[in-house]
């Protein structure tokens, strides 16, 4: 056993918290932040209590509305710039994965000369990012308790990551009431994003018994509160345990690292521009089927913790296990692979190499080949499991 | 629900970590520590190691091996006289629990004015400490976590309890060899205390998710190893896990407090003397049954995880649990407290009202009264559950 453990963001989860946040200013030394969020969450109006929180305490801000879902190399540089001209000297970031990732890279490009694609990689960075508030407004990218920004190479047409401290916020404000109004669709798809988080995390070959921890409860959380979570989004309870939930499988995912369904979901992310939760949604039941074996114990205590019976012995209960994550996914209305649009089984060779490429693919409990990865692919394609 | 979570410490699991102590020290700006412990350690050889480290490197450094049991008011002084004569910027601590604490006060007395007992209370300091790294040789403290100290007024004859973020270590380093050497009986206390953290924490009225899957994984990893640490000092596995057992409580309660075992530990470690992880073992399973009406749920969770069958209900489960641990603090040896020098029945009256004066009484899940204190002093005393 050998393990690292270090959380640099501090977190605060309570209802309407987002109405406060002008107080957390000065223990970052922001003076002039900037809000950086989409256009969707804009006009859901969720930036209101952030905005009457700063205008009430007569702090100077901006808002950049313009981050796009998967977020692209070159938005960034134009995020950069707003934020350049608007002479901003910290960040809040409201949204789901993608502003979240979009704030720590424009972090990046405010203290590093460069393209954002210029760091790339693991620990590039030369110094401590522009300070970065994160108020999540999904409950599944973990993001905002990550080190970690995915960002899309337009030019590769692949999702780099980049790894480093500095680039976790410095502060996380999860108010559960930023996600109540959150459509059933993507409730589905953030939370089958949290579980693909934890499930990966807990299956890991960097886990620890920390991250084992924080997986394995985010898993019982899920199991507890994502179906009403999804069928009854105003139930208050659900949302807070899923936002927790979310929030424990970044930190876990974060330290461990994640596996193959992350390695394909970012090769098709990077080719297809689907949303991420959503390919992860599809995959994960099938990495899972094909990884058990591996790691017949870990696949058991995801099951067991998902609410297989506890008497099952470990294969049988890992059958069990995947065969509910199969359900789950249709219970909760994922599309199918074969549904999304642009996808083609011309490119799934490709598709399958860019995936055995992907970093991640060396902390997958099972050692996949190319060839692994295509099978996945072509079943995930025809439903076949 | 509504919480925070931070963890100021870094920390670092590995074998033979402490070989590497040297190569930390420029991270937290140190460059003369002292190395604070106590002199079964220093006579038991663990020091050898990190001084072995520090030589190879050059690194100016000095021992003050003169902490004691339970650390006092007084000797917390004569520590940093010690310290100042020595003209050191940072501080290594190398022990149990006393041994942490002590480098906690340590490190405020080098930073602040007056005596210890001037910073007793919750967020007391003005300023941050010296840079401290500790080095756990027990696994049970958990200290090397926590942003809290405890040391014994000897006028008032109570435990203060110091918490601020900035006591909580900069850097942990966990080398699961320091524990080898350790006797049973030591190993028994140490990671019953560890378990008192963890159930404590999980049950406690301030908890958290994030707590509560911190806890509960630590519950189950005790049950998987503590009895084999006990018996088999040498089996490393053991020693690994009951360490990061340790380390995970101590996060956990150092975010969500522990209850009314720890109120009357302290209340009777500053009136007897007698060590911390005994009184907690004594005390636990005799509070646990008390409190569990208060919350059957997570009695049971408790009991489940401690391998209590699943198909149990609630109290049924709870029962069994508190069974479970009457009979594993009789396996592992833990005196009686009865047996224990000076304990007298005519304190009792004066350790349940002090026990209900000690502030985690508060978070304790079922409100005991100064009459509920007495009763569970007085059934431990007659082994009376």
């Amino acid at each position: 056993m050998n393990f690292q453990f270090n959380l640099p963001t501090n977190i605060v989860l309570k209802t309407g918290i987002v109405r406060q946040v002008a107080g957390f200013l000065p223990l970052y030394r922001i003076s002039k932040p900037l809000i950086l969020t989409d256009k969707g969450i804009n006009k859901a109006g969720l930036l209101q209590g952030i905005i009457e929180s700063l205008t009430n305490e007569n702090i100077d801000f901006a808002v950049y509305d313009d981050v796009q879902p998967n977020p692209k190399d070159k938005y960034c540089g134009l995020a950069a710039d707003f934020a350049r001209v608007n002479n901003v000297d910290g960040i809040i970031a409201v949204g789901g994965g993608s502003v979240l990732d979009t704030a720590k890279a424009l972090g990046i490009l405010l203290t590093h000369d460069g393209v954002i694609n210029d760091w790339e990689g693991d620990n590039t960075l030369q110094r401590d990012i522009t300070p970065l508030i994160c108020i999540p407004t999904t409950a599944g990218t973990g993001s905002e308790a990550t080190n970690i920004a995915v960002i899309t190479d337009t030019e590769r047409k692949v999702k780099m990551g980049i790894v480093d401290d500095r680039i976790a916020p410095k502060l996380s404000l999860l108010d559960p009431e930023l996600t109540k109004g959150l459509p059933a669709s993507i409730t589905a798809s953030t939370g089958m994003d949290a579980l693909t988080h934890a499930i990966e995390a807990y299956t890991s070959r960097s886990s620890s018994p920390v991250t084992d921890a924080l997986a394995l409860h985010a898993i019982r959380l899920i199991k507890d509160y994502f179906l009403e979570a999804v069928q009854n989004g105003a139930n208050m309870e659900a949302r807070e345990n899923i936002l927790s939930a979310s929030l424990m499988a970044g930190i876990a995912f974060s330290q461990s690292n994640v596996g193959s369904v992350h390695c394909i979901s970012e090769a098709a992310g990077g080719l297809y521009d689907a949303p991420h939760g959503v390919l992860n949604s599809i995959f994960l039941p099938y990495v899972f089927e094909f990884n058990m074996e591996a790691n017949l114990e870990k696949h058991a205590d995801v099951a067991y913790a998902l609410g297989v019976d506890q008497n099952l012995p470990v294969r049988e209960a890992s059958k069990e296990g995947a065969k509910l994550l199969f359900e789950m996914v249709e219970k909760v209305g994922i599309p199918k692979f074969s549904d999304l649009p642009a996808v083609d089984p011309k490119d799934f060779a490709k598709l399958a190499k860019t995936s055995k490429e992907t970093p991640m693919d060396a902390d997958n409990v099972r050692s996949l080949t190319v060839e692994d990865y295509l099978t996945i692919i072509k079943n995930a394609y025809n439903s076949n499991h």
